[in-house]
């Protein structure tokens, strides 16, 4: 097969074409990409909702698995052939986020796969900087979950999950059942909310409670969950307003809600019930890299059922059926590209 | 002076009456009152705004000083004579906030002053678990600011806040300037906001940094005074819409945002750059014994400026113009009643 990638070039559209292979320039590694997962934001790009920050053609893709096919000049600790994901994040290393040790969330922060070229193609050439290497038997499709497990190990890290705490997390997408999924291995008692009956069934299936809100009091039932409580922590996992207030209602005195959604617009929050119980919000954006590293273990040791998360597979040349797909279904959870065409 | 006692009776009414002296019952304790502030909460049940909670005649008053007048059967550790404040609340201790550490926060609290009678009398009987001991040389009418300095101590402890951080106080009544205060003591570099001249003025009489939010942009003033990193911590303490977004916008990178104002209405927050910066939103209410221990010894080392912060004394006689002057001058900082008629 010849290299090809596939682009966002105007709303609802993904073409394919031709890539050049050009040779890792130093300290860059070029990637034969295994899989790309497609995310929220990847669909939001789709709909034309970010064309102010993107610029076309556009590679998009940041969930990803593959093996390293060459090494640049003064790139040591790699080989080719190893397999690999990458943390998609290059930041400048000057700005008041960086220079207080938190550069994960730079003022300047370039992220792969939007502001730069993504992995939806054959190939990737990326700042050896970003790898993550993968345990040799971590299935390199489920490898493709490393990066929104990154993102849920570190929700459940900042919020200072503790063994035996309630946590309630609202919106039972990707991001949500893998927060459920990671919480309930650290021990917590784990309960979700979510309105779709799709999603419910499919977090109900790997073993986890799942409240509707349409059809029960989402705090009377956690308060009676948690022993009259209230949940020690929440996860506003929805984006939506009613789900701030559910978060926020269902919390117990010191309660932590850790705001992982992006709300486009400002919402009207309790702060009243903050100051009462001495709430805590807690905004997680992204990941570190202890937090990738964690991911991976966590995947190769089974702890997070990737198979049961993976609703469909998708060649790299029906890429824009891919996100069809995510978009049409409330019954699909996370769909993947097949970058390398059986080439494997 | 025969006990008299002055009770809010109805909105905008304070009724001066005789007072019944009974022997305290076992493990109480009867105080001479000397001196007794006013705060906010204070003139809200002043206005007849909080008529639901409270059962008139009510007798007001929770930030005051006295000396132990009688000591009933089964209290030890105090004496007549001793120089004392009352941390004003009573928790039930099986409630989930008692049962988790957090009694100042339970949730059958009632406070002594609000939901029980206060200290705007001659002589007030309380649980001897309610008592603070004073240093001897601290004046009792400064002691009357031991809990408003208890509060602001608290909430600093919440904050976390370190020596060498930018923090930024919203609202310059008194909580506001005591956080600075206090603030300023731990080592942090301090700015305030405050749209009335009066307070700004004596803000800065006490050596204080004040913004005007109607003349400068707050945001960037306080970017360029934290050296383009933004605000480590706020304080929101206005209680106003306003106040939320300039505390959320002067906020750094993984900056702390400490609710202290009550808002009575949900507030609009802007959610997305609590999750962008990595922000923290934390509730702080009231206080703990160790706050109020450490008020007392703050203000008997003169760390806290009291003469400068109380702006008039009334008589106990005369506890309705008390409450006229608060609330009518934006010049009146803390005014307190003299409750012992001179006899001290």
């Amino acid at each position: 097969m010849n290299p090809r990638r596939a682009a966002y070039t105007q709303a609802r559209t993904i073409t394919l074409a031709d890539a050049e292979i050009a040779p890792p320039a130093p300290g860059q590694v070029r990637i034969d990409v295994a899989y790309t997962g497609i995310c929220g934001t990847d669909l939001h790009i789709f709909h034309g909702d970010m064309d102010a920050r993107v610029s076309t053609p556009a590679v998009l893709g940041h969930e990803m698995s593959g093996r390293i096919a060459a090494i640049g000049d003064g790139v040591e600790g790699h080989e080719v052939g190893d397999p690999v994901t990458v943390m998609p994040l290059s930041w400048c290393g000057t700005c008041p986020a960086c220079r207080s040790g938190h550069s994960h969330i730079c003022h300047n922060l370039v992220f792969l796969g939007i502001d730069a070229p993504g992995s939806m193609q054959t190939s990737w050439t990326v700042p050896a900087s970003t790898l993550v290497k993968l345990p040799e038997n971590l299935p390199l499709d489920h490898a493709a979950l490393v990066e929104p497990t990154a993102v849920a190990i570190h929700d459940v890290t900042r919020a200072g999950l503790e063994a035996g705490e309630h946590a309630l997390v609202v919106g039972a997408g990707p991001i949500g059942v893998l927060i459920g999924l990671v919480a309930r291995r650290a021990g917590a008692k784990v309960m979700l909310v979510e309105p779709d009956p799709h999603r419910r069934a499919l977090a109900e299936k790997l073993g986890l409670h799942v409240l509707d809100p349409a059809s029960v009091d989402v705090t009377e039932q956690v308060t009676r969950w948690s022993g009259g409580a209230g949940a020690a922590v929440a996860f506003e996992v929805s984006g939506a307003a009613a789900g701030v207030t559910t978060a926020v209602d269902a919390l117990a005195t010191r309660g932590r809600l850790v705001q992982v959604a992006i709300h486009a617009r400002p919402r009207e929050v309790n702060l009243h019930r903050f100051f009462w119980r001495e709430l805590t919000l807690i905004g997680a954006r992204l990941y570190e890299r202890a937090d990738f590293e964690a991911a991976a273990r966590l995947l190769a040791d089974g702890e997070i059922p990737a198979a049961a998360l993976i609703s469909r597979t998708e060649p790299l040349e029906s890429a824009a059926d891919a996100f069809s797909a995510l978009e049409s279904g409330s019954g699909i959870m996370k769909v993947l590209v097949d970058c390398a065409g059986g080439h494997r």
